[in-house]
């Protein structure tokens, strides 16, 4: 199909036209459509529902003879240190394993950090001035822990190797009150994208003006591939013991997209200095997590090799969608230069950049013909997308069907707004 | 049996000599007693332990249509707002239900106050001169927040009809920097006492210097009756409206100590402008509590009078417990003047006082007897008994007779003690 900006005045009344009339029809249908949210799919679930009964009235305790219903551990059940220190790639004194939510534990991060300082300066964030680095398109929800404490945001671009690592180097070797960055590094929300070793080499290794720099490394898509060669990581925790700066990054993953959403496990991993940092914290602040929900998780998964195997199972669900969505926006917009879009090899989402100042009135349109996605800006802190052209695409919770119509009125809608 | 203090020297050295021979053989029994925690001994879990499989492959949705397993919702599914309303007393929009921990609760509301202040005034606590009045003897953890935060405590008696109200309407009238209270107010941590409806509605309208002074009513034994008549407690939340300081108070409770301490719900009451102020923070630090956790307690109890009904069964594993442990003290130490102890109508403890000056070196010879307990000053601020005297004895986690040895053991320490 030809580029949009080689299209005649005439050519382009015409397509006008006909998208017009494939936008009435849209309308006639009254679609009630959803890609707003990165949730499971009902059918994802599923195929882990003997989680729910695998603690029962003869499975309460732990290997290691504690009962998981009664009082007691802060920092997580044996067994459940064991399985996600594996997962996480890091030592069992490396590891806190907590509730339900790894937002929660990087929002308690950074209450404490406010109010008590970092492992390695006691200075309160709360009496400095602080700014943090955002990789963008980015997560809303880091965004709004940073917007909740007052931390003035810096965009950097997440590139297709990772954030852009020079421009970073250069701020935060000059700019001390940088106290911190967000990253997602693997399968990034919403990219797609993967951190490369050189830039996690760097990460770890770059002089920083702000003593206590801090990387909250959310590693949400740890296993969530798509294919059968899983992009590979290099360990965070590892190359910052290597570069000497040991304390500087929290790794952050939960089960949520692996388990249940609404009753994973949450678990961190750091260095031993900040694992003990964190624990002080811990004793004043509960009596502990729910161990019953750990012990359900080792109990279902056994070990790595049983959430590798289960996440296969749920490729196979997602994966197909993926493809749908793509499929759909290479047969509507490819050559067209009117848009550009990831095609993640795993991950929730898929990052759609439209021409310049068209994302909020393609979200708007869409809304109008009862598709609902993301606002547009979402994946920029403070919600402003400078470019206003970034759109967050969820293809895993509808089903198949309504994705498919759903991404194709989408595609209709960007190429009407894209005419101008 | 004599007082003490009418004892000869005769008599007292040869009733130190009759005690020295019965430590003599408690240290042969090599002892390995522990009565240091507040936890549910395992006989009171088992039966609740239907709640770990009610929730399973055919059950997993709320009566609203709510899928518990995936993301979504951050104060609670409908039916646990409506059965712990039920429970703690509050209307459905003046209640949020969490995740396992209640002290949790606690804990985030001082985290959020040190931060932003209250809904009242947006003064940072951290900015402020603060303090907080803290009943004594009381409950350890409560204590250890205000010290995290580096709030200085008031020790105020607790009484039993409740906290020395005199006393505090005194204090927070002439001191704006205390900003505000604990109180455990019913079968209280450790005494057992209930607050007086007089003293309640005192607390909800006395003048407070400081003008969001904040009351923190931690009702952890809510429904821990160990006989059949159930103390009354009148409704803070209730009484703080009805006197004009609807926001006075935060009400906390669990299931903790009613369904699993390792894996129980945790609910806060409040008005509705500080449920709106608190799910202002919710949104930023969480995607949402444990869902799937919440089903099964609706699922398990039903409604307030199944958790009557279950409570019921509690008590009667407990009860004889309490029995025990006061039979014991009342027939080595009564009328010896040597000792005095609370006998509780319900909750997790007894408090017993010592002649002044002795509860540090009871805990210490009953240790060295192989009988662990909770040490002396726990339950003061700072851990300071100022008279040295105060012991919790907690009789419910170990069985009857472990129990009985170790009061024993107790009771012949107290004697020994007291004799100088």
């Amino acid at each position: 199909m030809a580029d949009f900006q080689s299209l005649s005045h005439q050519d382009k009344q015409q397509l006008k036209d006909s998208l017009q009339k494939r936008i009435n029809e849209y309308k006639a249908q009254v679609l009630q459509l959803d890609m707003t949210r990165g949730k499971p799919g009902p059918e994802q679930l599923d195929i882990c529902n003997d989680l729910l009964t695998c603690v029962d009235e003869n499975h309460f305790m732990t290997g290691g003879g504690v009962d998981t219903r009664n009082y007691g551990i802060l920092d997580g059940i044996t067994e459940a240190k064991e399985l996600f220190a594996d997962f996480m790639g890091a030592a069992k004194n490396e590891i806190i394993v907590g509730g339900n939510s790894s937002l929660n534990m990087m929002y308690d991060i950074f209450a404490q950090l406010m109010t008590h300082g970092s492992s390695t300066d006691s200075t309160p964030w709360f009496s400095r001035k602080k700014k943090f680095i955002c990789p963008v398109p980015g997560y809303d929800r880091h965004f709004t822990i940073c917007q909740r404490f007052g931390i003035e945001m810096i965009n950097v671009d997440m590139t297709e190797f990772g954030p852009d690592i020079t421009m970073i180097e250069e701020l935060v070797k000059n700019d001390g009150d940088i106290v911190g960055m967000w990253c997602v590094p693997r399968y990034s929300n919403p990219t797609g994208y993967t951190c490369s070793s050189e830039i996690v080499e760097r990460l770890a290794a770059m002089p920083t003006k702000c003593k206590d720099f801090r990387i909250f490394w959310d590693d949400a898509y740890a296993v969530h591939f798509l294919n059968d060669a899983p992009d590979k990581l290099l360990n965070l925790l590892d190359a910052c013991k290597k570069a000497g700066n040991p304390d500087r990054v929290f790794i952050f993953s939960s089960t949520s997209k692996v388990s249940f959403p609404g009753g994973g496990v949450a678990m961190l991993a750091a260095s031993e200095k900040n694992c003990a940092w964190l624990k002080e914290r811990l004793f004043a602040q509960t009596i502990g997590p729910d161990k019953i929900n750990m012990l359900r998780h080792v109990i279902y998964f056994k070990d790595l090799a049983g959430i590798l195997k289960h996440m296969k199972k749920q490729a196979n669900i997602i994966a197909p969608k993926f493809t749908a969505v793509h499929d759909i926006l290479t047969g509507e917009l490819a050559g067209k230069g009117i848009a550009s879009w990831t095609k993640p090899a795993g991950g929730y989402f898929i990052s759609l950049n439209t021409l310049d100042n068209c994302a909020k009135r393609v979200v708007a349109l869409a809304g109008e013909l009862g598709v609902k996605l993301t606002p547009a800006g979402a994946t920029f802190p403070y919600k402003k997308d400078p470019l206003d052209r970034n759109i967050r695409i969820a293809p895993t919770f509808p089903g198949l069907d309504d994705l498919k119509k759903a991404t194709e009125v989408l595609a209709v809608c960007i190429q009407y707004i894209s005419l101008g």
